[in-house]
């Protein structure tokens, strides 16, 4: 596949990013690297003219960027979601290091839209954002200071994404499940099997809301690994929702 | 050789930089990946606030600059000299890839000091300068845009250099999934799951057993894919109990 197209699949995502610097400078990074899709999600301040100063010639990614209000509505359509994390979280999803995770991350453009999430400066990323994503991806840093400016994270991404589309194509993964059959569910499908499921849960009283512990991450890393299609998540959906008539609680009643 | 005494003989030479951001982008860039020697050769404004809030963490770096009037005097006592140049020039220097000519570079350092060269923003660096580095080094860029950010520059090469001086070091894992916080469920153990699934699903009219299709190949397919952990088995199955006992078909009335 051609290496330009695969970039152009990639939407880098800054969730709640502080300095408007950062954006500019993250801009200017996708952009000398060939990507051109920046989302943000709730910046704190944006348009800004620091941004626009900082972006120089890719001001056009800048205004192009597409700002939302949630992660989740950054991550519509997407089939594939890796968070850039030093950490690797309990119950997390498989963690791994950039320069590694990468080809099997660009793998995962052919069928359909990706995207990197990065956190903001001081915070980073809520457990519950990383349990929205397949992977977490370190980049490698000394031992005694780690903390990269979040421009300068955004930069060694996007040069490791064009070193490794232009590395010629990945090899087939052997551990791979068969090859799809249906297309792969999106972000948003499966969010609605989440909340569908954590329905079903707490109207039979398997889950207390009150009293959460930690069923939903659980489910979450479970299907999330598990790499759902299209076609399972209308299943398990059919199956919840059958589940639901028989004790009174379905939409529909037969 | 250890790779933190390599970096360590790496000295990143800054040719009149313009702005004060930079220098501080690039303190912090250095002390990232472990590098330490900054140099700047007849920096416009330094010291300056702006390169210190730059540099954050590490203003250490930042204050140890050696601050030069000329690029000789930055290259004193240094074995090897290698530029970073999107340029071949004429007569110059052997040129090529960061990444390929990293490992050369780094092997000088076993002979000495060396230098990574970068030019101003603007200019960039002329050619007697050029003629004085044993080889130019260029970062992939896209061909629309290849204008990086010095900060960001900076950040990649001492990005590569890590990555390279760590290269001999065994690799991280990077297949592996976070730990399993429980083990892999055994085969009876899924074989059981299975056949509360497919009760369920029956006792709901979800699956006709009369009309299988496809739903149990595809729905065991999924499960086998996922390499499901006991504690999870267990989650399912509960699941699966409590909607049994909603629809009044459960082992166990309440």
């Amino acid at each position: 596949m051609n290496p330009e197209l695969l970039l152009s699949r990639i939407r880098i995502v800054l969730v709640r990013p502080s300095h408007p610097g950062n954006i500019g400078a993250a801009a200017r990074a996708l952009k000398t690297m060939g990507l051109s899709r920046l989302y943000l999600v709730s910046p704190r301040f944006f348009p800004d003219a620091e941004a626009s100063a900082r972006a120089t010639g890719a001001v056009d990614v800048l205004n192009q960027a597409v700002v939302t209000a949630t992660l989740d509505e950054a991550l519509a359509e997407t089939t594939y979601v890796a968070a850039l994390s030093a950490r690797s979280r309990d119950l997390g999803p498989k963690s791994g290091m950039l320069r590694q995770h990468l080809p099997e991350f660009l793998h995962e453009t052919r069928s359909g839209e990706v995207a990197l999430v990065f956190g903001n400066e001081t915070v980073g990323l809520s457990n519950d954002e990383i349990l929205r994503c397949h992977a977490t991806m370190a980049i490698p840093t000394s031992a005694e200071f780690g903390s990269l400016n979040l421009g300068a994270a955004v930069q060694v991404v996007c040069y490791e994404c064009r070193m490794a589309a232009h590395a010629g194509l990945p090899p087939v993964d052997l551990n791979g499940a068969t090859p799809c059959t249906s297309p792969l569910a999106t972000h948003d499908e499966v969010e609605g099997l989440h909340a569908h499921l954590e329905q079903l849960m707490t109207q039979t009283g398997f889950f207390n809301p009150d009293q959460p512990g930690r069923l939903l991450p659980k489910l979450r890393r479970l299907l999330s690994r598990a790499r759902l299609e299209r076609d399972e998540v209308n299943i398990l959906r059919g199956i919840l929702a059958s589940a639901q008539q028989g004790t009174g609680h379905g939409r529909k009643n037969s």
